[in-house]
């Protein structure tokens, strides 16, 4: 059972349950599968092993319904008992090659970068890797500890040296979503894009209406 | 491959890496090892996912060569990465059930309780473990949010409901954990006893010398 990104271009939508304002997060996966997402991460960093299991079987199960991926932030043993197709981890977190010893190899394993030397550490290393993140893009508020802005020029570096899926991230809208893709972006993350709308499928709809649009 | 907790009565180690002082993980391994411990339980609370499976790393190695179980506080993922025998978990972690589902059956897995009802509740619904905490039995200054003292009298009450292995946890010593064998716990969980102290293997040698003159 080997699990696979959508097509380019592809909207990453990235629930953040702090972000969902009291939204059940299994209504939160089905609105943005009905504005058109394949593929959703869920993300809960503040909350307890207990708590983040339950919310990720609602998840799960609001993902398999909607027929679109689910990749849980950060806890491969979270993704594996609920049954996830995948795991997000970032540069503190589990290493891929570890993430991929707990879920096997037909799980999605994708992994944030923040520079060019961090790109190339998984590819030089060992570490299989499905699709890479690049950010922050854009200056975002979504993480109060975010890196340095890399702008469009990492993403197309990160385009000319690697073959692999790339998804940018960081303050990534409507507006520039298009200009993310150009530069070379496979898929373009949203959270607060998304997450400070008040109606979710229609902004997933709107965003992926812009990534269309690209070249 | 089945991992099997030592005869009764035990000592049951908790390194938490907060409380080593600087101390490498894999020598305080080696020193319990030496002072006779079977068991011992690595804790890591507010290191990186990173920084976590690096220690267990060091930790197994070290357990493996002194041939000793290694229980893992909190991940099964970690767990499963470096090949330790088991984890252990609390009220606000995953279920026991979850975690077995990362772990395989021949896994060890423990459970932390605080009063009758929470040490039913693993039997009463399908939560596979092989052992249950009890405590913390006396006062300790080992976790600022600590539950309500339960003393001996839970672990008393606790022997005449459960024949699963006891492990009492909380404000042990080598002064009063034969008290703690004589009320029914199977072994004793230590933190400061031990790490307080500035030679843990003969912290270790005490303390086991103490059980040992139970009834």
């Amino acid at each position: 059972l080997s699990a696979q990104l959508p097509e380019r271009p592809f909207l990453y939508p990235i629930l953040d349950v702090a972000l969902l304002g009291g939204r059940p997060v299994a209504e939160a996966v089905a609105a943005v599968a009905r504005g058109g997402a394949r593929l959703v991460q869920l993300r809960a960093k503040k909350v307890t092993g207990r708590v983040l299991v339950g919310l990720a079987e609602e998840a799960q199960q609001a993902a398999r319904a909607a027929d679109v991926l689910l990749i849980v932030n950060d806890r491969p043993d979270v993704a594996r008992i609920v049954g996830a197709d995948g795991v997000h981890v970032g540069q503190d977190d589990l290493p891929p090659s570890d993430v991929r010893r707990v879920l096997g190899a037909g799980a999605v394993v994708g992994f944030s970068t923040h520079s060019l030397a961090q790109l190339e550490w998984p590819l030089e290393n060992d570490q299989p890797v499905d699709y890479l993140a690049v950010g922050p893009v854009f200056p975002t508020r979504t993480k109060q500890d975010a890196d340095p802005v890399v702008g469009l020029d990492l993403v197309r570096r990160a385009r000319q040296r690697v073959a692999l899926p790339l998804v940018a991230i960081g303050g990534i809208t409507a507006e520039n979503a298009r200009d993310v893709i150009d530069a070379g972006a496979d898929g373009v993350a949203v959270i607060s894009a998304l997450l400070a709308t008040a109606d979710l499928e229609a902004a997933t709809r709107r965003l992926i209406a812009a990534i269309a649009a690209a070249r």
